[in-house]
């Protein structure tokens, strides 16, 4: 598994807590619960939101929710970004000035969490945007998804967490977790910005849903192809649909389900050799929500 | 099953859509998804909010919003509630005058969707609130799951949405499912207010994680007992604990962990008379998420 440039360090004290109950038969027990700090993200001068996050990535989680509200430009020089652990801020600083604050004023909530909009937003969001031809293999996709599910991660170790997996072919090359699935994906937008990774030839895994979000997110991410072990909302698959992106949910074991950009799909997988998840992963995933 | 005086209602057309897409042999299927639609809350004359929900009960989720966010009291007098299905606006009117344009600037975000706050700030929202004695037995907690997970839901249809359930002693009274957790929640809350139904002897169940907003907003409606399946947050064990919220989670089959309010708990159960979740169902929830 040396394929990981980040991987999950479920073993980090600064992640979990241990606290105690009672479990069903009224016995005292001893469990862990993953972590929730606030941290404060500044562009410049100007305080932009308040995360909660299990804070390992500060730096990149700032640039990440930045580049993924269109506040920082790709182009962008950025010419500091400081994190205070006492105070939990973090402030991005670029050769650009900014000001963002009439931006922050249009919020909306919307079903997969943070800032949304309604549908002719959405797809406004979209425009311009041209996926790369790609290949997504069924024999990466399984043994990618087989490298997931066995990876120790705090989702194993403490459940209620979001993943997300930057990949190429069957290669995953930073798994990230968070409290908020928005988080997950922003840190690793937030690495690719920093280390300039390039997207066209990237897969896009997340245990969460398909939700609008999760479509534009990876849209404007540039990357081609998102996979997802849970299932569709139909918004999600209209925007994948008009943005020419590859949806792939329900991939569980052997199966999945594409709903869109299938012609990226190339079947060279004998199914035969493919194993069902084992029951104990199954249950373990049950775990997974949120 | 004649419990419950609202429960999902799968066959519903308007709730999901057919789509065509690939399996993971490259044959054409069909499939269910569930479907999201903008709807925009307006107070009075003031719009507050454009949510994206399932939409199967506009007026509840409505005032449940309004209530959960502080806007509407629960000794207002509602004059009205008016929805307008082409327009997708639901307007909740009411005797007193009401002015919120200030508190929507301040909005953050965080792990469990829309606005949420800092720590403090959390806790403040849980001042002055005292929770009830109550009791839970065990028998009640196993019927009560038992019957929500082998309820026909969109959950089970579809997949990727929500289910929260009201529920008093072993009876599910309303169960509500959505795209966005927090819209299942509002919809109970706004059904409680409208029928003015008491909160002191109830029973609060999520498919979702016990984040800090879940217990937040649990108390608030002053719900003394939340069951979750999924696990837990530690700002969200934190919450329950000050506010003495009897807070279970990983509650499947046999098993369930109590963080909090423990001395609700009444272990009347032989648990060698309680089923293990049936392999179908377990496959079935590892579906859902987020």
């Amino acid at each position: 598994m040396n394929e990981f440039v980040i991987r999950p360090d479920p073993l980090d004290p600064r992640l979990t807590e241990r606290v105690e109950g009672i479990d069903q038969t009224g016995q005292q027990i001893e469990t862990r619960v993953t972590v929730e700090r606030a941290l404060t993200i500044f562009l410049n001068s100007q305080e932009i939101v308040t995360a909660m996050t299990i804070n390992d990535y500060p730096e990149y989680l700032a640039l990440g929710y930045l580049l993924n509200q269109h506040m920082l430009r790709s182009d962008d020089t950025v010419t500091g970004v400081d994190y205070d652990e006492e105070l939990a801020v973090v402030v991005v600083r670029t050769k650009r000035k900014t000001n963002y604050e009439k931006k922050l004023k249009k919020k909306v909530q919307t079903s997969g969490c943070a800032q949304g909009t309604v549908f002719g937003d959405l797809m406004e969001a979209l425009e311009g945007v041209t996926l790369p031809d790609a290949e997504l293999r069924t024999s990466w996709l399984y043994r990618l998804t087989h490298q997931i599910n066995t990876t120790p991660s705090l989702y194993l170790e403490a459940g209620a967490i979001h993943g997300c997996v930057l990949a190429q072919e069957d290669r995953p090359l930073v798994y990230m977790e968070d409290v908020g699935r928005h988080n997950a994906v922003d840190k690793i937008a937030g690495w690719m910005f920093k280390h300039g990774v390039p997207a066209r030839d990237k897969i896009f895994y997340t245990t969460g849903r398909l939700t609008s979000e999760m479509i534009i997110k990876t849209v404007r991410m540039g990357i081609p192809i998102l996979v997802s072990r849970s299932g569709f909302t139909a918004w999600g698959v209209e925007l994948a649909r008009r943005a020419n992106l590859t949806l792939i949910g329900r991939a569980r074991g052997k199966r999945f389900i594409a709903l869109s950009g299938e012609h990226r799909i190339v079947f060279d997988q004998d199914l035969a050799y493919v194993e069902e998840e084992s029951a104990k992963h199954r249950r373990k995933a049950a775990v997974h929500d949120d």
